[in-house]
């Protein structure tokens, strides 16, 4: 694989603005994430950042709500793989397949969400997958954390499918 | 153990009229779930069921967003613990350890969550380790049906610890 193959490949990590509209995209989409008060975060490296004010996410306890931190986790995985694909193509319709979460201490605060690949997981193996067959599959990792611990962690798959063209 | 033990020990499921109540508890305390429109579904047998309209939980793809599932299905095996120990006591703290879902289909209109004990768990045992250490544990399943077939599957565990009495 030449310099230029392995570049097309692996498109690099989108600029900040991509995901600044993409989350102006999910808020009108899924009415839920603007109930919520889902806002972009930080693109650091490999990793994607999402966050939401505690107010709307509160729970019985006065922490954050198990369910706003699931789908913010859920949400950040999505938003990573949509966001390359988004860079490179092909059109896809991308799915969460299952989850696994560890709820290990309450949010106190301002709920922040951060997802990156797997171990193990890369992207080349994904595009090449998705060119070949249409279908690509991927594990990401989101963690939520709090005064600088983990407070919980997701481990999720997903799989994207070639959205068909639409007939003219 | 004698009949009057083993029903102080397992109460029976509380009163439809307790699950609305706490339904209108929870939408207060939490208001996420105000905003996804929940409700009290039905008590049946050993099973509680928490409804949602589709409207307010609706996806980019039209379906019901991943998130507003994940949420109910924590929230309907929180409330099925929650309810027993209002019947029976002591004042318990309930939270979710680590949970695990499937999403296996769409759901294309109202969300109905059902949750119930898994399979080898029983309240006796719970209620024993509670009274006994102050914490007992929990394995909930909870499921979203569409169609009547399962869309989502979530495998749950909980722990309650017992309140501490409030300084007087």
């Amino acid at each position: 694989m030449n310099a230029v193959t392995r570049r097309d490949a692996v498109p690099p990590m989108p600029a900040a603005d991509a995901l600044v509209r993409l989350v102006a995209r999910i808020r009108h989409e899924i009415p839920l994430t603007a109930a919520m008060g889902l806002e972009a975060g930080t693109l650091a490296g490999d990793s994607l950042q999402l966050r939401a004010p505690l107010a709307p996410n509160v729970n019985d306890k006065g922490c954050a709500f198990g369910g706003s931190l699931a789908s913010l986790m859920t949400l950040a995985a999505w938003a990573l793989i949509e966001l390359r694909l988004q860079a490179r193509g092909p059109r896809c319709e991308v799915y969460v397949q299952d989850s696994g979460i560890d709820y290990l201490a309450p949010v106190w605060g301002e709920l922040r969400v951060t997802a990156r690949l797997a171990e193990g997981e890369d992207w080349a193996a994904f595009f090449a997958a998705l060119d070949a067959r249409g279908k690509g599959r991927l594990t990401i990792l989101a963690q939520a954390d709090h005064a600088g611990m983990p407070a919980t962690r997701m481990r999720a798959r997903f799989v994207a499918k070639r959205a068909l063209a639409k007939a003219t």
